[in-house]
């Protein structure tokens, strides 16, 4: 009941969803039941067998503050959802809710992972050529740099067992690439990645970004919420106005006709909607946090990573490595 | 002798702002004597009159550290022409060179401004009706809160007295609009802020830098640096994607033929060439850091700030400023 489009956008993406992965033995809708019946039914289907309907009566509101959206809303759909996920009756959850909430609700009940300190927001981003992952893109801010060093072990999983990347390369967000450049935060990383078991290979820049080497950038979640957002209101400003300048006037719009093919490559590989929101990492259980304006499109592809996620679990990858590197 | 094109952009620059500036008395270029005199003969100039040379004989790399930059490469074209500044025999001084040594020359050469702890380097950046200015863009890391307050101030007479924006407004950049969003340096500036004698309007999320009603976005350098350069690495790689797009086939060609006026519009608006160069405020002169790879346009707008800088002296009204706040 989340996000900005419920329970419209959530019951059609399930819909989609339960047509297209067959590995879905069942697909709970948490949330005020008629609603969700009534979104069913303009889809043409009734909850039985793959679909089903776990009733909540109250709904976590953008305004609500995390702990009290737990405490106070122990019936709303997303506490419930995470319930179900805690009490073994679901093994994942996919939100468009309130991120600080879901972050409360996943930690308080499903718990951190053994070992691990603070989870994570790992979020999918296109580079040039293929993508990186950027975390924390903003579970928690004032990291310390042994969290930094969870992130990369955890992002590390991520990759080599969802994103099917043999041996991620590992970087350092930082304001210059070479080593000695950043802040206290950054630099203690880099020395302490410099001698962990994973393929680190320094600080990234800005720049390097989205033609570098690194497959997973790790930094606080002040600064990866922030870069995140920049990256997103940038590409839906230039996309805007390019839009804007291509639609002013008969010659250009006959123009643009003929381009059209351009910008629907373009739109292929830079739409985040086909990256299908972000993992919480570092958290005892399944939690994929989508945008709260998320497009049907977007949570459809939120469950294929849920579903990808549950097939491939990386839990017990990250408790192990991450148990390695205490060691260390 | 600094940045990627030198001699050539800057001699390039300093002709075209000498036809086109009759305010500039004189202009000094710095540097190889013989290097200079040829590519000013490019255009048909000898130095006589506005056009003096200074010769030096070493140049800072972009390999350079910046305080050996300062101590071991005292004959080289940037600290001659900081130098220049601060024997009073230059009113500014423009360079596309190693930024952490220009920052370096400048604040041990020139010195801080009285009152004022750090420098910061102040950019603009065009957003969806007007501009912003983010600083600190990257002149140190681990600032402090009252370090954000002082950037706020100097940001302040930077848009009233050189950029002509009356009364600007000041924002936190964070990870969340409401108040209590941030880390420990964000959110304790932030309560500074609240209590300063300029027209402070809360935290600025990612999401609104482009869109939001901010005219300054305080951050530390760190961050502000990373963000820079997110942006200039993102805008760089959307248009030479759309551009490659574009001109994949010859239907497209076409159509792109049509729609190139869009695009000139675009970039008259979002090319950062216009902008000329971020300005280092805090320190007892006048220093504008242009990009390493600064086009001559790039550098004839940095020279065009310059301009600016000086004919609206605002150092008076930063330590003016300053003084007040330090009193409350």
């Amino acid at each position: 009941m989340g996000g900005d489009f419920a329970p419209a956008h959530p019951v059609h993406a399930a819909v989609e969803a339960l047509r297209n992965f067959p590995a879905i033995a069942s697909l709970i809708l948490v949330g005020d039941e008629e609603q969700i019946r009534r979104e069913l039914s303009k889809h043409g289907v009734v909850a039985a067998d793959r679909v089903q309907i776990v009733h909540a009566t109250q709904i976590v509101t953008m305004d609500d503050s995390p702990v009290e959206a737990v405490r106070k809303k122990k019936d709303s759909s997303m506490c419930r959802a995470v319930d179900l996920v805690k009490d073994g009756k679901a093994d994942a959850i996919v939100s468009a809710g309130n991120t600080g909430a879901l972050l409360a609700a996943s930690t308080i009940k499903l718990r951190a992972l053994p070992g691990v300190d603070r989870a994570a927001l790992a979020v999918v981003i296109p580079k040039r050529e293929g993508i990186f992952v950027l975390m924390d893109a903003g579970a928690s801010v004032d990291a310390k740099p042994e969290n930094l060093v969870d992130y990369a072990v955890m992002g590390e999983a991520y990759c080599r067992h969802i994103l099917r990347i043999p041996d991620p390369k590992i970087g350092t967000l930082s304001n210059g690439a070479e080593e000695g450049k950043g802040n206290e935060l950054s630099k203690t990383a880099y020395d302490l990645l410099k001698e962990a078991p994973v393929n680190f290979i320094g600080n990234i820049e800005g720049h390097a970004l989205f033609d570098g080497a690194a497959d997973i950038v790790v930094c606080d979640g002040f600064v990866g919420n922030i870069v995140l957002k920049t990256i997103e209101s940038l590409s839906k400003l230039t996309f805007k106005v390019i839009k804007e300048e291509l639609t002013a006037n008969f010659v250009r719009l006959a123009g643009a006709m003929l381009v059209r093919s351009a910008f629907q490559n373009i739109s292929k590989k830079f739409n985040a909607d086909i990256y299908g929101g972000a993992l919480l990492l570092g958290v005892n259980g399944i939690v994929i946090k989508a945008h709260g304006s998320s497009s049907a499109l977007a949570l459809y592809n939120s469950l294929r990573v849920a579903v990808e996620a549950v097939d491939n679990q990386v839990n017990p990858h990250i408790v192990e490595n991450i148990a390695k590197i205490h060691d260390l």
